[in-house]
């Protein structure tokens, strides 16, 4: 299996759109229609290095029933229909392949419901995890998952997205309870409930969550709510050799200690870090945590992770306690993809991310840190490590098409050992277009079989981003 | 909608078994296939109180490629197959609705890998929750997902089981990362990995799990493991009026404690346990909660709660911190279902399930109560309300065919009364034949329509146990 899994460039293949269908689609909705260049550009791209022609128009969508209405009529002309958040993802899933039309439902941006009693709130599409955790700030909840950037909470639905605080507090898997979703043919469903465990039937919830858009369109999103913690603590210990520092992540993990966070950086993406963010982290592997708990548990917590770093060589320890203190170092770590991207004026990030059994960290992460040292392409590394789940960002000029090859090359290798290790080709990125190869090395033909049939009953004209996750052909 | 949505006589109508299939399947498997009447009488009930004829033949599966075989000539002559673990399911799943060929896999009960340093484990779908628990035992590491019954993994999975450790631990909704699965024409797929979290295309192992044997055979489950906590207590606390045991959990869970376990029995309850594993529990309602931790954290929330319950009039305080003391709480509590047929000599069980949201866990288990002490059918009332989970068990003679439409009404008004609240038909049991009615009340007819999709793009003959969940037609 040592073919290409990569497209370098993806194919792209358009459908016909129509004029009968602009033209009802500029009569239904008016002004939130477009099809001026700039807007359909904005809508063509997301954060990954591919690159396509935009999608023929642009809807912005304020309603449920707007959504349901351009599905309608994409469905009648079968166009393609690609919901779009905040433009964030990473691995193409935004690209108009098969051309149609980019449906945005980032003005659908209202908190339906905060059930502070229930420790769930509900919201629309459009609502960003930065704008939620403002409009529950007074419960004294909050809501914990964070991808790096300040994404929409039907695009983290949609790529099943986590962060930081998913070692403690889960991935969107665990913390979307209930969806409301538009379906291939436009009906409006419900899936869940806001019960906090059910068997009732076929979990569609969990289905549509991670389906990057390509099985129904996300309208409403409930999701767990968390007390904040009594108290907090983050800290930040360095080591010599990244080893020591996965090391320590392993035992950490394996003793069971409740670690909210566990952020690893390399010395090269530390070094990064302090430039963009003007900080002075030694510049070493370095390990950033967070301790969530009564201030008891905190400072047992506090303790077991000293000891278990001091016996792998751990040094520099410096504890963060006030709150802002903590959202220097977070917002410093948040901004690790954009350190790397200023650290080479005028490259792209070639981005990736693997996840694999704690016991199999060391070996996935030393390995693909040193060839992509030994490769000359400058890069960054930084890892929810406590999952055993790792990102690396390869920073090519992309006026040299021989660097982005070395880097898909890189990536190559990290995904494949990520695999062979039993781990998986995406953690949290999704497969978009650039894991679609990776994906069908993982579950095999069977798998994806499997996932193909599905797609093709709940959407028969492959209207609903098609050309994502796996090749319908 | 005030029709009746569940059946007191299932609807039996078998599909043809050819005697060719029967003679085939008896040339492969030899000894492992029998169509002695008990044995198929063996496999044809659960713990429900349907009955209906039993399956034609039972084939006694040693290996997944028994699985896929007996599938194989199955598909072929599409006739029913319905995998059986331990028979101890509770909503008609495993009942011979259309006839067929029942697929025992108890005897494929290895544990495959231990992988403690990954905190996961893979197992056959034979090995029961009380098995995996002694084959880890060695590890410090255990298992916590523990529905009443020493149920198999591969019936847990397919059910989405859970039990008195979920309010901590999840369901097994959050545990299964990893299936091997026969599919409906015979292949065997693999789902998942051994990673903690994958954004990797649709989430096939969710999809799978609960799917009540619809959508294909389990032949391997890989789940989540947890190191034994340093420390552990139960406590057991009781009050006058069960009102206030239940805001005593509204307030626990509100809080945040993470609380391990947190059970409530009404004293009826209570009384019944006390008969039959010989305890002298003060005759009211009782909370019987567990606490996992660090030996400060336990104490940490052994004193909020006691606190809080001390606010809501709870009495008679008691801890048990040996193991010894432990167990034979715990064993009474799961023994609750066992208790209640005892106490009545010759009854059936009708017993239901629902879950709602925290703050309308009084409006739900209050009311349910009053009308079951109200209607003079003898029942029984236990809790996994931490969750906002909580079952009844009528306890009805089955030769008083007007009990049993009287403990149906209630059934229907205790779930109906859950769905109003925004909760779930099933917070554990499955749909199988008793809630088919209540889950399409709940999704609504979209919803049903994708399941049936699904299943229709997955099993187009419809032989993987037809009839259950929701209607074909």
């Amino acid at each position: 299996m040592n073919s290409p899994v990569t497209n370098l460039q993806p194919t792209f293949t358009p459908r016909p759109v129509p004029v009968a269908l602009l033209e009802a689609l500029k009569t239904r909705f008016g002004v939130q229609f477009s099809s001026a260049q700039a807007v359909r550009e904005q809508h063509g791209r997301d954060e990954s290095a591919f690159t396509v022609p935009p999608p023929q128009a642009v809807v912005f969508a304020q309603s449920t029933q707007d959504v349901s209405d351009v599905v309608k009529l994409a469905a009648q002309y079968q166009v393609p229909v690609i919901a779009f958040g905040v433009g964030s993802s990473l691995e193409g899933h935004l690209l108009a392949v098969q051309g149609g039309i980019s449906l945005d439902v980032s003005r659908m941006n209202q908190v339906l419901a905060i059930d502070a009693d229930d420790l769930t709130v509900t919201v629309q599409p459009g609502v960003t995890r930065t704008a939620l955790n403002v409009a529950v700030k007074s419960t004294g909840l909050f809501f914990p998952i964070d991808p790096g950037a300040d994404a929409s909470l039907g695009g983290m639905a949609a790529t099943r997205a986590s962060g930081t605080n998913a070692v403690r507090y889960g991935t969107m898997r665990e913390n979307v309870l209930a969806l409301e979703v538009v379906t291939a043919s436009g009906e409006v469903i419900r899936t869940g409930t806001r019960a906090k465990k059910s068997s009732a039937g076929y979990d569609l919830t969990r289905l549509l969550v991670g389906s990057e858009g390509t099985l129904g369109i996300i309208t409403a999103v409930t999701v767990k709510l968390y007390p904040l913690p009594e108290a907090v603590m983050a800290a930040t210990v360095s080591f010599d050799n990244l080893s020591d520092a996965v090391q320590t992540t392993m035992t950490i993990i394996q003793l069971g200690v409740p670690i909210a966070r566990c952020e690893l950086l390399d010395a090269t993406t530390v070094r990064l870090v302090n430039v963009h963010s003007k900080l002075t982290l030694p510049e070493a592997a370095l390990l950033l945590m967070e301790f969530h708990g009564s201030p008891a548990g905190v400072q047992e917590q506090v303790a077991t992770v000293q000891t278990i770093a001091a016996d792998n060589h751990g040094h520099a320890f410096a504890w963060a306690s006030t709150p802002e203190q903590r959202t220097r170092l977070w917002t410093a770590r948040h901004n690790a993809y954009f350190a790397g991207l200023q650290s080479r004026p005028g490259c792209k990030a070639i981005t990736t991310d693997a996840c694999v059994p704690i016991s199999s960290l060391a070996d996935a992460v030393l390995a693909s840190v040193d060839e992509a040292r030994m490769s000359g392409i400058p890069y960054f590394m930084v890892g929810h490590v406590g999952d055993g789940n790792f990102h690396m960002g390869y920073l090519i000029d992309p006026d040299q098409p021989e660097e982005r090859e070395r880097a898909e090359a890189l990536n190559q290798k990290l995904v494949r050992r990520a695999l062979e290790l039993g781990g998986t080709c995406t953690g949290e990125h999704g497969v978009g277009l650039h894991k679609m190869g990776f994906l069908l090395e993982e579950t095999g033909a069977g798998g994806v079989a499997m996932m193909r049939a599905i797609k093709h009953a709940l959407d028969p004209h492959n209207i609903l981003n098609p050309g994502k996750i796996f090749a319908i052909d």
